[in-house]
Protein backbone atom coordinates (compact mmCIF):
# COMPACT_ATOMS: atom_id res chain seq x y z
CA UNK A 1 0.00 0.00 0.00
CA UNK A 2 2.52 2.56 -0.83
CA UNK A 3 0.43 5.03 -2.25
CA UNK A 4 -2.10 5.06 0.56
CA UNK A 5 -0.59 7.82 3.38
CA UNK A 6 -2.44 8.01 6.22
CA UNK A 7 -2.90 11.87 7.34
CA UNK A 8 -0.43 13.31 9.56
CA UNK A 9 -1.13 13.77 13.21
CA UNK A 10 -1.67 17.11 12.79
CA UNK A 11 -4.28 17.03 9.75
CA UNK A 12 -4.31 17.02 5.99
CA UNK A 13 -1.24 15.62 5.22
CA UNK A 14 0.21 19.03 4.75
CA UNK A 15 3.99 17.97 4.66
CA UNK A 16 3.10 15.34 1.46
CA UNK A 17 3.82 16.95 -1.64
CA UNK A 18 2.00 14.81 -4.46
CA UNK A 19 5.42 13.78 -6.06
CA UNK A 20 6.49 12.46 -2.86
CA UNK A 21 4.26 10.06 -3.13
CA UNK A 22 6.36 6.80 -4.27
CA UNK A 23 5.11 4.68 -7.13
CA UNK A 24 5.36 0.71 -7.32
CA UNK A 25 1.45 -0.48 -7.22
CA UNK A 26 1.03 -2.87 -9.43
CA UNK A 27 -1.15 -0.98 -11.99
CA UNK A 28 -0.77 2.70 -13.68
CA UNK A 29 -3.73 5.45 -12.86
CA UNK A 30 -4.29 8.21 -15.81
CA UNK A 31 -5.61 11.34 -15.69
CA UNK A 32 -6.85 13.65 -18.63
CA UNK A 33 -6.82 17.24 -17.34
CA UNK A 34 -7.53 20.57 -19.11
CA UNK A 35 -9.89 23.17 -19.60
CA UNK A 36 -14.33 22.62 -21.39
CA UNK A 37 -13.77 21.76 -24.88
CA UNK A 38 -9.97 20.55 -24.68
CA UNK A 39 -10.71 16.82 -26.26
CA UNK A 40 -9.85 14.84 -22.55
CA UNK A 41 -13.20 12.22 -23.30
CA UNK A 42 -11.86 11.88 -26.99
CA UNK A 43 -8.32 11.17 -26.16
CA UNK A 44 -9.67 9.14 -22.68
CA UNK A 45 -11.25 6.89 -24.74
CA UNK A 46 -8.60 6.61 -28.29
CA UNK A 47 -6.13 5.79 -25.40
CA UNK A 48 -8.25 2.94 -23.46
CA UNK A 49 -9.10 1.28 -26.52
CA UNK A 50 -5.28 1.15 -28.14
CA UNK A 51 -4.65 0.05 -24.34
CA UNK A 52 -7.16 -2.49 -24.50
CA UNK A 53 -6.38 -3.96 -28.22
CA UNK A 54 -2.73 -4.67 -26.53
CA UNK A 55 -4.70 -6.62 -24.09
CA UNK A 56 -4.50 -4.01 -20.91
CA UNK A 57 -7.20 -4.33 -18.26
CA UNK A 58 -8.71 -0.62 -18.38
CA UNK A 59 -10.76 1.09 -16.10
CA UNK A 60 -12.38 4.38 -17.94
CA UNK A 61 -13.99 6.15 -15.67
CA UNK A 62 -14.67 9.95 -14.42
CA UNK A 63 -14.86 12.99 -12.34
CA UNK A 64 -17.56 13.89 -10.50
CA UNK A 65 -19.32 10.46 -10.60
CA UNK A 66 -17.84 7.12 -11.08
CA UNK A 67 -19.36 5.29 -8.10
CA UNK A 68 -23.48 5.48 -7.19
CA UNK A 69 -22.92 7.84 -4.68
CA UNK A 70 -20.93 10.03 -6.87
CA UNK A 71 -23.09 10.13 -9.75
CA UNK A 72 -25.60 11.44 -7.61
CA UNK A 73 -23.27 14.09 -6.15
CA UNK A 74 -22.13 14.70 -9.86
CA UNK A 75 -25.79 15.48 -11.11
CA UNK A 76 -26.26 17.81 -7.52
CA UNK A 77 -23.30 19.71 -8.23
CA UNK A 78 -23.38 20.03 -12.02
CA UNK A 79 -27.16 20.45 -12.97
CA UNK A 80 -28.40 23.51 -13.10
CA UNK A 81 -31.79 23.81 -10.78
CA UNK A 82 -30.58 22.67 -7.47
CA UNK A 83 -30.87 26.26 -5.99
CA UNK A 84 -27.70 28.36 -4.44
CA UNK A 85 -24.57 26.22 -4.15
CA UNK A 86 -21.96 28.37 -2.53
CA UNK A 87 -17.53 28.26 -3.94
CA UNK A 88 -16.78 26.11 -0.37
CA UNK A 89 -19.74 23.54 -0.96
CA UNK A 90 -19.08 22.60 -4.75
CA UNK A 91 -15.74 22.28 -3.64
CA UNK A 92 -16.29 19.43 -0.83
CA UNK A 93 -19.20 17.71 -2.53
CA UNK A 94 -16.16 17.36 -5.84
CA UNK A 95 -14.19 15.97 -2.94
CA UNK A 96 -16.89 14.03 -1.68
CA UNK A 97 -17.45 12.38 -4.99
CA UNK A 98 -13.62 11.97 -5.64
CA UNK A 99 -13.09 10.23 -1.81
CA UNK A 100 -15.33 7.54 -2.87
CA UNK A 101 -14.07 7.37 -6.26
CA UNK A 102 -10.35 6.32 -5.27
CA UNK A 103 -11.75 4.05 -2.36
CA UNK A 104 -14.28 2.37 -4.07
CA UNK A 105 -12.77 2.06 -7.90
CA UNK A 106 -9.75 3.47 -8.23
CA UNK A 107 -7.26 2.25 -6.09
CA UNK A 108 -8.96 -1.29 -6.02
CA UNK A 109 -8.48 -1.19 -9.99
CA UNK A 110 -4.68 -0.27 -9.67
CA UNK A 111 -3.75 -2.86 -6.83
CA UNK A 112 -4.97 -5.14 -9.19
CA UNK A 113 -2.90 -4.52 -11.51
CA UNK A 114 -4.86 -2.65 -14.05
CA UNK A 115 -5.16 0.57 -15.80
CA UNK A 116 -7.14 3.27 -14.93
CA UNK A 117 -8.16 6.13 -17.23
CA UNK A 118 -9.90 8.73 -15.52
CA UNK A 119 -11.48 12.28 -17.03
CA UNK A 120 -10.48 14.77 -14.25
CA UNK A 121 -9.31 14.47 -10.75
CA UNK A 122 -7.59 16.48 -8.05
CA UNK A 123 -5.81 18.87 -10.46
CA UNK A 124 -9.61 20.25 -11.87
CA UNK A 125 -10.56 21.02 -8.42
CA UNK A 126 -7.66 22.89 -7.62
CA UNK A 127 -8.04 24.55 -10.82
CA UNK A 128 -11.53 25.59 -11.17
CA UNK A 129 -12.23 25.34 -6.62
CA UNK A 130 -8.79 26.48 -5.45
CA UNK A 131 -8.35 29.11 -8.58
CA UNK A 132 -11.95 29.39 -10.71
CA UNK A 133 -13.99 29.96 -7.49
CA UNK A 134 -10.80 31.94 -5.67
CA UNK A 135 -10.80 29.11 -2.69
CA UNK A 136 -7.11 29.21 -2.75
CA UNK A 137 -5.02 26.27 -4.77
CA UNK A 138 -3.28 25.38 -1.56
CA UNK A 139 -6.22 24.99 0.80
CA UNK A 140 -8.02 22.54 -1.98
CA UNK A 141 -4.86 20.59 -3.02
CA UNK A 142 -5.07 19.93 1.12
CA UNK A 143 -8.66 19.38 1.03
CA UNK A 144 -8.30 16.29 -1.35
CA UNK A 145 -4.92 14.83 -0.69
CA UNK A 146 -7.16 14.19 2.71
CA UNK A 147 -9.90 12.85 0.59
CA UNK A 148 -7.89 10.33 -1.44
CA UNK A 149 -5.62 9.65 1.35
CA UNK A 150 -2.76 10.69 -0.30
CA UNK A 151 -3.36 8.31 -3.40
CA UNK A 152 -1.90 10.47 -6.90
CA UNK A 153 -2.05 9.79 -10.71
CA UNK A 154 1.31 7.71 -12.45
CA UNK A 155 0.78 10.47 -15.70
CA UNK A 156 -1.20 13.33 -15.72
CA UNK A 157 -1.97 14.55 -19.73
CA UNK A 158 -3.03 17.88 -19.28
CA UNK A 159 -4.74 19.49 -23.47
CA UNK A 160 -4.07 22.83 -23.11
CA UNK A 161 -6.72 24.89 -24.67
CA UNK A 162 -7.47 28.87 -25.08
CA UNK A 163 -11.05 29.40 -23.80
CA UNK A 164 -12.46 30.56 -26.09
CA UNK A 165 -11.73 27.98 -28.35
CA UNK A 166 -12.74 25.12 -26.12
CA UNK A 167 -15.98 26.93 -25.82
CA UNK A 168 -16.36 26.90 -29.59
CA UNK A 169 -15.58 23.10 -29.88
CA UNK A 170 -18.17 22.10 -26.43
CA UNK A 171 -21.25 24.20 -27.82
CA UNK A 172 -20.09 22.58 -31.42
CA UNK A 173 -20.84 19.22 -29.58
CA UNK A 174 -23.15 19.60 -26.78
CA UNK A 175 -26.40 20.37 -25.95
CA UNK A 176 -26.06 22.85 -22.88
CA UNK A 177 -23.53 24.17 -20.80
CA UNK A 178 -23.50 22.61 -16.89
CA UNK A 179 -22.99 24.96 -13.92
CA UNK A 180 -19.64 25.42 -14.40
CA UNK A 181 -19.09 25.36 -18.29
CA UNK A 182 -21.19 28.08 -18.55
CA UNK A 183 -18.77 31.07 -15.78
CA UNK A 184 -17.34 33.67 -18.41
CA UNK A 185 -14.42 33.39 -19.97
CA UNK A 186 -12.43 35.39 -17.69
CA UNK A 187 -13.13 32.36 -15.13
CA UNK A 188 -12.19 29.82 -17.54
CA UNK A 189 -9.03 31.73 -18.01
CA UNK A 190 -8.11 31.52 -14.72
CA UNK A 191 -8.48 27.80 -14.80
CA UNK A 192 -6.36 27.65 -18.00
CA UNK A 193 -3.73 29.48 -16.02
CA UNK A 194 -4.15 26.62 -12.63
CA UNK A 195 -3.49 23.91 -14.72
CA UNK A 196 -0.58 25.33 -16.42
CA UNK A 197 1.34 26.26 -13.08
CA UNK A 198 0.56 22.76 -11.70
CA UNK A 199 2.16 21.41 -14.48
CA UNK A 200 5.16 23.34 -13.89
CA UNK A 201 5.63 22.29 -10.85
CA UNK A 202 5.35 18.90 -11.00
CA UNK A 203 7.07 17.91 -14.39
CA UNK A 204 7.42 14.44 -13.90
CA UNK A 205 4.06 13.93 -13.48
CA UNK A 206 2.61 15.54 -16.27
CA UNK A 207 2.48 15.33 -20.02
CA UNK A 208 1.44 18.45 -21.45
CA UNK A 209 0.01 18.92 -24.86
CA UNK A 210 -1.67 21.98 -26.94
CA UNK A 211 -5.32 20.58 -27.76
CA UNK A 212 -5.16 22.25 -31.49
CA UNK A 213 -3.00 19.59 -32.92
CA UNK A 214 -4.51 17.02 -34.43
CA UNK A 215 -6.66 14.47 -32.79
CA UNK A 216 -4.50 11.41 -34.39
CA UNK A 217 -0.82 12.85 -33.40
CA UNK A 218 -2.37 13.45 -29.87
CA UNK A 219 -3.31 10.07 -29.47
CA UNK A 220 0.33 8.85 -30.70
CA UNK A 221 2.07 11.09 -28.56
CA UNK A 222 -0.09 9.89 -25.75
CA UNK A 223 -0.05 5.93 -25.88
CA UNK A 224 4.02 6.62 -26.60
CA UNK A 225 4.34 8.31 -23.00
CA UNK A 226 2.33 5.51 -21.25
CA UNK A 227 3.78 2.75 -22.82
CA UNK A 228 7.39 4.04 -21.70
CA UNK A 229 5.23 3.62 -18.22
CA UNK A 230 3.10 0.42 -18.46
CA UNK A 231 5.29 -2.77 -16.59
CA UNK B 1 -17.83 39.68 10.58
CA UNK B 2 -15.94 39.04 13.43
CA UNK B 3 -16.51 35.13 13.13
CA UNK B 4 -15.87 34.92 9.13
CA UNK B 5 -12.05 34.17 9.71
CA UNK B 6 -10.11 33.53 6.46
CA UNK B 7 -8.39 30.05 6.18
CA UNK B 8 -5.12 30.42 7.20
CA UNK B 9 -2.02 30.91 4.15
CA UNK B 10 -1.29 27.09 4.75
CA UNK B 11 -4.66 26.29 5.27
CA UNK B 12 -7.74 24.89 7.28
CA UNK B 13 -7.23 27.57 9.69
CA UNK B 14 -5.40 25.20 11.38
CA UNK B 15 -4.49 27.98 14.46
CA UNK B 16 -7.61 28.78 14.89
CA UNK B 17 -9.30 26.93 18.09
CA UNK B 18 -13.15 27.44 18.01
CA UNK B 19 -12.80 29.32 21.64
CA UNK B 20 -10.98 31.88 19.95
CA UNK B 21 -13.43 32.83 17.38
CA UNK B 22 -14.92 36.46 19.15
CA UNK B 23 -18.38 36.66 19.46
CA UNK B 24 -19.93 40.14 18.83
CA UNK B 25 -22.44 38.94 16.14
CA UNK B 26 -26.23 40.91 17.12
CA UNK B 27 -27.42 37.44 16.97
CA UNK B 28 -27.29 34.18 18.61
CA UNK B 29 -25.94 30.84 17.35
CA UNK B 30 -26.95 27.81 19.42
CA UNK B 31 -26.65 24.12 18.73
CA UNK B 32 -27.63 21.01 20.64
CA UNK B 33 -25.14 18.28 20.67
CA UNK B 34 -25.56 14.46 22.12
CA UNK B 35 -26.26 10.96 21.42
CA UNK B 36 -29.38 9.93 19.04
CA UNK B 37 -31.97 9.28 21.18
CA UNK B 38 -31.08 12.14 23.83
CA UNK B 39 -34.34 14.48 23.40
CA UNK B 40 -32.42 17.34 21.03
CA UNK B 41 -35.34 17.91 19.05
CA UNK B 42 -38.08 18.31 21.82
CA UNK B 43 -35.47 20.65 23.85
CA UNK B 44 -34.80 22.74 21.11
CA UNK B 45 -38.71 22.84 20.01
CA UNK B 46 -39.52 23.88 23.49
CA UNK B 47 -36.30 26.75 23.99
CA UNK B 48 -37.68 27.73 20.62
CA UNK B 49 -40.92 28.07 21.45
CA UNK B 50 -40.07 30.00 24.99
CA UNK B 51 -37.83 32.56 23.14
CA UNK B 52 -40.46 33.47 19.93
CA UNK B 53 -43.04 34.16 23.00
CA UNK B 54 -41.00 36.72 24.79
CA UNK B 55 -40.55 38.47 21.27
CA UNK B 56 -37.63 36.74 19.96
CA UNK B 57 -36.89 35.98 15.87
CA UNK B 58 -35.74 32.34 15.95
CA UNK B 59 -34.50 29.87 12.97
CA UNK B 60 -34.87 26.39 13.88
CA UNK B 61 -32.99 24.54 11.75
CA UNK B 62 -30.82 21.10 11.73
CA UNK B 63 -28.43 19.17 10.32
CA UNK B 64 -27.23 17.81 7.84
CA UNK B 65 -29.67 19.70 5.90
CA UNK B 66 -31.26 22.74 6.73
CA UNK B 67 -31.40 24.36 2.65
CA UNK B 68 -31.92 22.79 -0.82
CA UNK B 69 -28.42 21.27 -1.55
CA UNK B 70 -28.34 20.29 1.79
CA UNK B 71 -31.33 18.48 2.20
CA UNK B 72 -30.26 16.56 -0.93
CA UNK B 73 -26.95 15.37 1.01
CA UNK B 74 -28.84 14.32 3.72
CA UNK B 75 -31.08 11.88 2.32
CA UNK B 76 -28.10 10.70 0.24
CA UNK B 77 -25.91 10.50 3.46
CA UNK B 78 -28.55 9.10 5.87
CA UNK B 79 -30.69 6.93 4.26
CA UNK B 80 -29.86 3.33 3.50
CA UNK B 81 -29.66 1.90 -0.22
CA UNK B 82 -27.63 4.44 -1.73
CA UNK B 83 -24.49 2.30 -2.31
CA UNK B 84 -21.45 1.93 -0.21
CA UNK B 85 -20.58 5.11 1.40
CA UNK B 86 -16.97 5.31 3.26
CA UNK B 87 -16.09 6.74 6.24
CA UNK B 88 -14.37 10.12 4.41
CA UNK B 89 -16.80 10.73 2.04
CA UNK B 90 -19.45 10.54 4.20
CA UNK B 91 -17.80 13.14 6.64
CA UNK B 92 -17.20 15.48 3.12
CA UNK B 93 -21.06 15.19 2.48
CA UNK B 94 -21.72 16.42 6.13
CA UNK B 95 -19.09 19.04 5.35
CA UNK B 96 -20.77 19.86 2.08
CA UNK B 97 -24.02 20.61 3.67
CA UNK B 98 -23.02 22.58 6.57
CA UNK B 99 -20.93 24.80 4.36
CA UNK B 100 -23.93 25.20 2.39
CA UNK B 101 -26.34 25.45 5.94
CA UNK B 102 -23.66 28.56 7.22
CA UNK B 103 -23.41 30.29 3.88
CA UNK B 104 -27.03 31.07 3.22
CA UNK B 105 -28.72 30.41 6.49
CA UNK B 106 -27.23 30.95 10.11
CA UNK B 107 -24.69 33.09 9.07
CA UNK B 108 -27.12 35.67 7.63
CA UNK B 109 -29.82 35.09 9.88
CA UNK B 110 -27.32 35.13 13.19
CA UNK B 111 -25.83 38.63 11.25
CA UNK B 112 -30.18 40.15 11.17
CA UNK B 113 -29.68 39.70 14.94
CA UNK B 114 -32.00 36.69 15.26
CA UNK B 115 -31.39 33.43 17.19
CA UNK B 116 -30.97 30.43 15.08
CA UNK B 117 -31.66 26.99 17.45
CA UNK B 118 -29.80 24.41 15.57
CA UNK B 119 -29.85 20.50 15.85
CA UNK B 120 -26.13 19.26 15.35
CA UNK B 121 -23.09 21.13 13.93
CA UNK B 122 -19.50 20.43 14.32
CA UNK B 123 -18.75 18.80 17.18
CA UNK B 124 -21.51 15.89 15.91
CA UNK B 125 -18.74 15.38 13.48
CA UNK B 126 -16.32 15.29 15.03
CA UNK B 127 -17.73 12.59 17.69
CA UNK B 128 -19.26 10.54 14.66
CA UNK B 129 -16.82 10.92 12.24
CA UNK B 130 -13.75 11.86 13.78
CA UNK B 131 -14.18 9.47 16.76
CA UNK B 132 -17.23 6.96 15.97
CA UNK B 133 -15.73 6.28 12.14
CA UNK B 134 -12.02 6.46 13.67
CA UNK B 135 -10.94 9.83 11.22
CA UNK B 136 -9.62 11.49 13.96
CA UNK B 137 -11.19 14.16 15.63
CA UNK B 138 -8.85 17.19 15.01
CA UNK B 139 -8.71 16.15 10.53
CA UNK B 140 -12.53 16.30 11.16
CA UNK B 141 -12.63 19.63 12.95
CA UNK B 142 -10.13 21.00 10.39
CA UNK B 143 -11.66 19.75 7.80
CA UNK B 144 -15.52 21.69 9.01
CA UNK B 145 -13.32 24.65 10.59
CA UNK B 146 -12.61 25.38 6.90
CA UNK B 147 -16.41 24.40 5.39
CA UNK B 148 -17.66 27.10 7.84
CA UNK B 149 -14.90 29.48 7.72
CA UNK B 150 -15.05 29.27 11.67
CA UNK B 151 -17.93 30.63 12.54
CA UNK B 152 -19.09 29.53 15.87
CA UNK B 153 -21.91 28.44 18.27
CA UNK B 154 -22.11 31.07 20.93
CA UNK B 155 -23.64 28.17 23.41
CA UNK B 156 -23.90 24.26 22.92
CA UNK B 157 -26.14 21.95 24.97
CA UNK B 158 -24.95 18.69 25.53
CA UNK B 159 -27.30 16.23 26.53
CA UNK B 160 -25.33 13.49 27.76
CA UNK B 161 -26.57 10.00 27.27
CA UNK B 162 -26.42 6.75 27.76
CA UNK B 163 -26.25 5.00 24.47
CA UNK B 164 -28.21 2.13 25.99
CA UNK B 165 -31.05 4.51 26.63
CA UNK B 166 -30.92 6.28 23.78
CA UNK B 167 -31.77 3.51 21.76
CA UNK B 168 -34.45 2.67 24.01
CA UNK B 169 -35.80 6.16 23.61
CA UNK B 170 -35.63 6.50 19.60
CA UNK B 171 -36.63 2.94 19.01
CA UNK B 172 -39.91 3.85 21.13
CA UNK B 173 -40.28 7.37 18.60
CA UNK B 174 -39.32 6.18 15.29
CA UNK B 175 -39.86 3.55 12.60
CA UNK B 176 -36.36 2.71 11.80
CA UNK B 177 -33.35 3.77 12.06
CA UNK B 178 -31.21 5.42 9.76
CA UNK B 179 -27.61 3.97 8.86
CA UNK B 180 -25.82 6.07 11.62
CA UNK B 181 -28.27 5.07 14.42
CA UNK B 182 -28.04 1.76 13.27
CA UNK B 183 -24.30 1.61 14.44
CA UNK B 184 -23.83 -0.92 17.07
CA UNK B 185 -23.43 0.43 20.48
CA UNK B 186 -19.50 0.60 20.79
CA UNK B 187 -19.95 2.93 17.89
CA UNK B 188 -22.34 5.43 20.27
CA UNK B 189 -20.39 4.75 23.25
CA UNK B 190 -16.89 6.96 21.55
CA UNK B 191 -19.00 8.99 20.00
CA UNK B 192 -20.30 10.19 23.85
CA UNK B 193 -17.08 10.21 25.01
CA UNK B 194 -15.80 12.10 22.09
CA UNK B 195 -18.78 14.60 22.75
CA UNK B 196 -17.67 14.97 26.84
CA UNK B 197 -14.18 15.64 26.04
CA UNK B 198 -15.18 18.45 23.47
CA UNK B 199 -16.88 19.80 26.41
CA UNK B 200 -14.29 19.59 28.65
CA UNK B 201 -11.86 21.70 25.92
CA UNK B 202 -14.22 24.45 25.67
CA UNK B 203 -15.65 24.29 28.85
CA UNK B 204 -17.27 28.50 28.14
CA UNK B 205 -18.79 27.60 25.29
CA UNK B 206 -20.61 23.79 26.47
CA UNK B 207 -23.79 23.41 28.98
CA UNK B 208 -23.61 19.90 29.62
CA UNK B 209 -26.82 18.21 31.07
CA UNK B 210 -27.66 14.34 32.03
CA UNK B 211 -30.50 13.69 29.80
CA UNK B 212 -32.19 11.41 31.83
CA UNK B 213 -33.90 14.79 33.82
CA UNK B 214 -37.15 15.25 33.59
CA UNK B 215 -38.27 17.31 30.34
CA UNK B 216 -39.16 20.27 31.92
CA UNK B 217 -36.16 20.70 34.23
CA UNK B 218 -34.11 20.46 31.41
CA UNK B 219 -36.06 23.01 29.71
CA UNK B 220 -36.04 25.27 32.24
CA UNK B 221 -32.18 25.09 32.39
CA UNK B 222 -31.14 25.79 29.21
CA UNK B 223 -33.40 28.47 28.71
CA UNK B 224 -31.98 30.17 32.03
CA UNK B 225 -28.70 29.46 30.30
CA UNK B 226 -30.16 31.49 27.26
CA UNK B 227 -31.24 34.40 28.49
CA UNK B 228 -27.38 35.43 30.27
CA UNK B 229 -26.45 35.19 27.15
CA UNK B 230 -29.21 37.44 25.18
CA UNK B 231 -28.12 40.88 24.24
Amino acid sequence: MDRQLPPSRTGYARQVSISDVPAGTPGLFITFEGGDGAGKSTQAAKLTAALESSGHTVVRTREPGGTPVGEQLRSLVLEHGNGEIDARTEALIFAASRAAHVAQVIRPAVERGEVVVCDRFIDSSVAYQGSGRSLGTDDVRQLNIWATEGFTPDLTVLLDVDPGQGRLRRTANEAAEDRLESEPDTFHLRIRRAFLEQARTEPNRYLVLDAGRPVEELAATILAKVQELLP
